[in-house]
């Protein structure tokens, strides 16, 4: 099959819609991959999404569901009444309906899971922070004893009837439910008969604690190549398994918080969010970038006089700050990113630190060089030229010193780098920026005129 | 097993190297799984590393380069005799090995091509480009004709005896080679002995050409949740697959491209990469920045009059056109991600930018406000405050419009919006914030003044 061009899908189902021809608006629906029929679903008005739901095969409600983002699949679960929601979460891998449920009002999910055959299975999930690897987990489907044989592990799975997209491996326990091998369906299907699964199986098995953070669940499946990784608690016992799909949305989800971060917003949020959502983890962040740029305003009145006497200065200020601060931000982001990924141990940050600097040194010499040039040819004033290159020079010194150094301190006291470094580098990078070049250029006034 | 600390493992085997206990070292790491294996091995000193690689069994050396950076394996493989390469190369994954000898040196590439029983499958994988889909993938293992049973199947894969790590799906191909179906493992394992494969395959197979680039492949396989892509040619024959560990990569690739060029390195590289490499990504940027802020240095010569004569003007610059450009590369970062993450359809792009233009008013009150005040209640004069405020709500705005409308147009044009879109929009937000506020103290002036 080929992909789909959701805009054509989506006008025609618009057109069964409106002409209310809901067999064909099924039919439409159906005939897509679950992630295809979540975006056409999405772009829906609500009305038009409550007529579409009921009418769907509960199989298919359940993966729009699943596909949707989270506040969107709420949002239509808490439209939905209970006896139609059931039986769509029924059909929901456990992991999937928990975190649904997690998100409706607590009154509807008592009801939901009062009518649910094996409330039990979720409400274990539920009870899990959602970025742990508990909340990510789902409980596993299959679990072998150590004692059978391969063939009988067969016959079980075959007795299981299960949608076979997500079984790749099969975890083992011994009789007290401690988790002690694994086993691919490779070395399943091409094992003997006879054979014990204690004997095929792997003992090598990589696992995590159900408190442990989300991050490390991407570190270690992605570091290991793992398609699915045992959720265990303090003593070893399987709790559930976390699958692959989750980890490509924790990969993607840790970059857009890094990204977030170092683009000056706080917390992750989806680019649809209404504007005062936006607002209220935005605006925060530039008052508090307001009240690191008095620093900056501080500065540059103490020299209200130099400027006073020679306003020219004011017109460089662009260079010697921004374009310095342009380089502390390369530093930063080389330095954060390479933290997030592994590439630098924060133990033997000097080295880093070192490396950082020497750049400085180098692009301040030639960026130095350039703007006293600019300086002097446009001016004709050599003293000009002398302290915006400079400037220039010590400030690209320092912004690479503070765009590794902060991210580096942040990282050993624990705080995220990418959040709070971008602005200290800034404020840094622009205070010290303003600093050595006005300081320079009051010397040069003392110096002639005085 | 429990996870390694890889700095004990890496004293006790620096010890071992160090008494030339070759046994011993080749102990330790062979206990290791594969990547633990690649990060000790990378911390020793080129000397150490070519006495103890030829010792390795090839199978962890194979491993060792495959998990290795591409340009650290190239180094080492380069030192290496071609007789000590070849079993190790003979062990790699197809893919990584054709990667391998892609980074090395032409002549040992053909020197080693010469000796390989089996050139040509690696040869066909040289062909491709790096980052698209024929560079990604490497050759199917186990390709099965439609006309087959499912026990003759399972009979064929155990005759193979494959590592089992790799295999979760089996593809289908007609007679011409052609790409028909997909069977998985579990599929297989649980069918009836006399079924036939092309009853069990699913035929909405998701594949995509080698030419296309690895984005569309990471796109591809998160979206649809795929642990292998198969890589077609024009006419459907089936060239090869594409793994889940490669999407992993990707995924992180591509968000690192992303940080690194929003934060203004075009090119993205290890953050351990020679001070030189560095320079050479980053300088010419600096340089780019250079000429860019120029305009805003141009801006601020014109109002060289008016900053002589008030010179405390200058002092509120950082807050003018500096928390004004925070707010702008806000507005950036959300558009540039929401590109990434298809959340935002550039087609709707009319709709982000009102969003962003409105968020960019909201927070230009407020922020607006706040600075009257402080300039009112610090200096006393309530021009200033006016001026000030004024200036602020205004760039903020213009940020705001900027901060969108740029990256939507660059995506328009081709262009990635992380590229070049940081560069314009603080160069917008610069230039405009000092524009607006001297050209009102300018009027203010001739008002009080003149």
């Amino acid at each position: 099959m080929d992909q789909v061009n959701v805009d054509d899908v989506l006008a025609e189902l618009r057109e069964a819609l409106t002409e209310e021809n809901w067999n064909l608006a099924v039919e439409i629906v159906e005939a897509l991959r679950p992630p295809d029929q979540a975006e056409v679903f999405h772009e829906l008005s609500p009305d038009s999404q409550d007529e579409l739901l009921p009418r769907l095969d509960p199989e298919d409600s359940a993966d729009i569901l699943e596909e949707l983002e989270d506040e969107d699949a709420a949002e239509i679960a808490t439209r939905l009444e209970t006896e139609d929601l059931v039986p769509i979460l029924k059909r929901m891998e456990p992991d999937e309906a928990a975190d649904l449920l997690g998100d409706i009002d607590p009154a509807q999910m008592s009801e939901a899971l009062s009518v649910l055959e094996d409330p039990d299975e979720i409400r274990t999930l539920l009870e899990h922070h959602d970025e742990t690897a508990g909340g990510l987990m789902t409980s596993a489907k299959v679990v072998l004893h150590r004692g059978i044989s391969a063939s009988q592990a067969i016959q079980h799975l075959r007795s299981l009837d299960l949608a076979s997209e997500d079984i790749h491996y099969v975890y083992v326990v011994d009789s007290d439910n401690q988790l002690v091998g694994v086993v691919s369906l490779y070395d399943l299907l091409v094992s003997e008969s006879g054979t014990l699964i204690s004997q095929i199986m792997g003992h090598d098995v990589i696992s995590i604690p159900a408190s442990a953070d989300q991050e490390e669940v991407a570190r270690l499946m992605s570091r290991y190549d793992l398609l699915a990784l045992p959720v265990v608690d303090e003593d070893n016992h399987l709790l559930g398994i976390i699958t692959h799909d989750d980890l490509v949305e924790v990969l993607e989800d840790e970059a857009t918080e890094d990204i977030y971060r170092l683009g000056g917003i706080p917390e992750e949020q989806d680019a649809n969010v209404p504007v005062t959502s936006a607002l209220k983890t935005r605006l925060p962040w530039l008052v508090l970038n307001l009240g690191t740029a008095m620093a900056s305003v501080a500065v540059l009145s103490l020299f209200e006089n130099t400027i006073a006497q020679v306003a020219i200065l004011a017109a460089f200020f662009p260079i010697v700050a921004g374009v310095s601060g342009s380089a502390g931000t390369q530093t930063l982001t080389v330095i954060v990113r390479g933290l997030a990924l592994g590439e630098i141990n924060p133990r033997r940050g000097f080295k880093a630190l070192g490396r950082e600097v020497s750049i400085g040194i180098t692009n301040g010499i030639v960026i130095g060089l350039l703007v006293a040039i600019i300086a002097l040819v446009w001016k004709d004033i050599p003293a000009l030229g002398l302290v915006v290159g400079a400037a220039t020079l010590l400030n690209m010194i320092a912004a690479g010193f503070a765009g590794a150094a902060v991210p580096l301190f942040m990282q050993t006291i624990k705080i995220d780098p990418a959040l709070a470094s971008p602005i200290l580098v800034t404020t840094i990078s622009d205070t010290m920026g303003y600093l050595i070049y006005l300081s320079l250029a009051t010397l040069m006034i003392i110096q002639f005129l005085g």
